[in-house]
């Protein structure tokens, strides 16, 4: 059994060198997150370098830079201190969605918050949960399907940086919430996925009845939509339903915009059985151009299920040739 | 009394033909639905066909294929079992969003699930309702405005067989969801409304009082929003609010991109009167350059408003002409 | 303590003036709102006059019509008789999101309503609370986050109209609602910020610990990704959860595409301090060609915190080069 595209063992490193970044997946999935602590300060060090290609990268060690970066998992609570080393030749930052910091962790050059070449800074996040602010209105807490990136790279904004791969997932967890056997990372960035185009795009892999977890994050240019064959999920926090009455839509195709972000949680081939999935753009020009790739869900104890393999080679030679007719 | 655009006709003829979709309309409006058997298996038999003009469609008997394809309906539970006759010299299929098949029922040209030229082919489609996860969560259920399309006429991705019309409604209805007298399918198909510009566009028609569905679908590679006139809808899974402290958003545009689709019931003209009452895509040079139409709200007793003639007449003879200046 | 970008002043001109829109802003922030009356019809005139360069605006007095034109408030159940005087010679109209309104209140050229140049026109726009339609669904009232714009300059969608400012807010407030400080109306409409480009774009000014209400709108051509630095929201009616349990997703960057709107409250600088915070378009070219400004939260004694000014002055001369690199 191989498992190249997951990125689990990822998370599960971090927790074993005891970097302080939660890997809940090292939990029972069935079982309700229970974070060993409250309010912990978490620290670490990021290494943003240069990667082939022309690509930077963000990484947990020096060398391990990746395009997408590391996901980051917190405790709504908790606090990350990331100490940033910039080992490239560029201006460069990293900058948080949906946390807490102060202007010097801005991560902009607005508020001249940023890395020289060769510099290290530290950028502080900060979370916190839900509060009432009166009668039954609630100020909302900071759990959530988040990102980060570069906002300095050629561009006040970052624009080449994240052009060149400086973004990554970034997850808050709520005490309670449900923790997946597995997790992929999907940046919709400009016409890549992941900055590939396909067949090169990231094949996501999975044992039929495992707890899966997608978090979909937009960057670039371009507006797209996120479609997952044979799967769905509910249009709200953690993309299931809380509560039988829960009213949200339940979905299968999401617009996913330039900085925005979203995450569900699907048990892979739940009532469809295992299979080469597709998940794609469904901008059909993005598509066809190859914004496209394969969600593979193996047979229950690893092995391959029928037509799989023909499907993935399929893939990988008949596909995305753009506007041709095969027909 | 005359409704060319309403889609209720061809929803009765369903139940009329028994071939086992739903038809819902023909229960009460204010009633509840109540399926009548829970779980069934039902199957029809749908044509693709060529249309004047270079177009396509599905339909559900042959001679009849049109754009879009038929409204299908299912109950939460049930199974719907199509038999797609190819009776055109093209590649396609026919690939839903929203419920659970097999990979052989996928309709893409990965899983090897189309129909070549001249083939028939049977694709199953099953649904089944929420259920509890862990604690207060559940995994959502198939209820919900979805839609069908080829996946496989011009390239891996059917971009052709969308452009061209291979598109429809698929509804999967809860129990205790609400029947609506009418329903009218809009798709936003890049820079058409089903394939048609104005005044060419449908309209749709209703009585003042009469419950109206509309299942609003987005494709083809052009970002686009839904607005109508003097109606507004919950953001949610029914566009109703389940319960007086349902916190969606109540809107009257949203978004509707590529491979997207939602729905939402309203009361013709209630609150505003009948009349004919705009609906368009707000991004400006496309409702200029013809996604406009008329939801045509005629008196209780069917016969029509003052000033509505005027307005049609006016639709039909002085708009659309992109980027002129009337003033 | 200067304030020059707040449109604090002019809601609460509104309420000296006695014109009869309601300015909630008045009462304390932390106070639910309590409509003075029920049902109430409020009358306003409107002028829409010529402005410098090209532009158009709506105002509430001669002279005073601005882009965008000024938040109008109301209570749900509340009627608003607006009489619009057309000081242009130009064809215009005003239309509105979210409310009920009869054809002839329409503002679109399709029902004849509109204003010649140099005509007066009474619109009328009612409002209602939810209703209950059949066991647990309720078809939705009219609170929201809305807004009005042209319908009839230079095309029949006033494509010229809402190109040259012809826009603004409309609030519905619900019972119950809370009330902020201060608001800010941010239309992204095509490659602009209510018709302005950085550095030009407004500065939203507040003190740390103020409740703020932010109205977005979007308009024009263009999909656009709203992002404001440091706070976040819930994507539902109101911004802020209704209840501990409400499962909207927590955001802090949403789709904002044309003849859409949201509206949500933070608390200035909560949990992040005061500074110059930037909110922007996240579609990079977007953000890079001017689409960015600075809500700038001072100290809580309205004084400048440390920073702030320095990094006003980076916006101001530093920023939105297109494409260039800083690095």
């Amino acid at each position: 059994m191989d498992f190249p595209g997951r990125s689990v063992s990822r998370r599960s490193m971090l927790a074993g060198a005891a970097v302080g970044v939660v890997a809940p997946a090292a939990l029972a999935s069935s079982a309700a997150a229970q974070p060993p602590q409250k309010g912990a300060v978490r620290k670490i060090t990021m290494y943003a370098e240069a990667l082939p290609g022309g690509l930077y990268g963000y990484g947990l060690a020096p060398g391990q830079a990746s395009v997408p970066g590391p996901v980051l998992e917190i405790w709504e609570g908790d606090t990350l201190e990331i100490t940033l080393v910039n080992n490239t030749d560029k201006r460069l930052s990293i900058h948080p969605h949906g946390v807490d910091y102060s202007t010097e962790s801005d991560g902009s050059p607005l508020n001249d918050s940023f890395n020289d070449p060769g510099e290290t800074r530290t950028y502080t996040w900060r979370t916190r949960p839900n509060f009432k602010a009166h009668g039954n209105l609630w100020m909302p807490g900071s759990a959530g399907y988040w990102h980060y990136h570069d906002h300095a790279m050629g561009t006040d904004h970052g624009t080449v940086g994240l052009q060149k791969g400086l973004y990554g997932a970034l997850i808050v967890r709520r005490r309670g919430d449900l923790l997946p056997d597995r997790q992929f990372t999907c940046v919709f960035n400009d016409m890549t996925i992941n900055n590939k185009v396909a067949p090169d795009t990231p094949m996501f892999e999975a044992n039929h009845g495992e707890r899966v977890e997608f978090i979909a994050i937009g960057h670039g240019n371009q507006p797209h939509t996120f479609h997952l064959h044979a799967h769905r999920w509910a249009d709200n926090r953690t993309g299931m339903l809380e509560g039988p009455n829960d009213p949200s839509q339940v979905i299968d195709n999401k617009d996913l915009n330039p900085g925005g972000s979203f995450g569900f949680q699907v048990i892979a081939g739940e009532g469809v059985g295992p299979g080469a999935w597709m998940y794609h753009c469904h901008v059909q020009f993005h598509s066809d151009g190859g914004m496209a790739g394969v969600f593979l869900v193996r047979n229950r104890d690893g092995s391959m299920p029928p037509g799989a393999q023909e499907a993935i080679d399929r893939f990988r030679h008949h596909q995305h040739h753009p506007h041709s007719a095969h027909n």
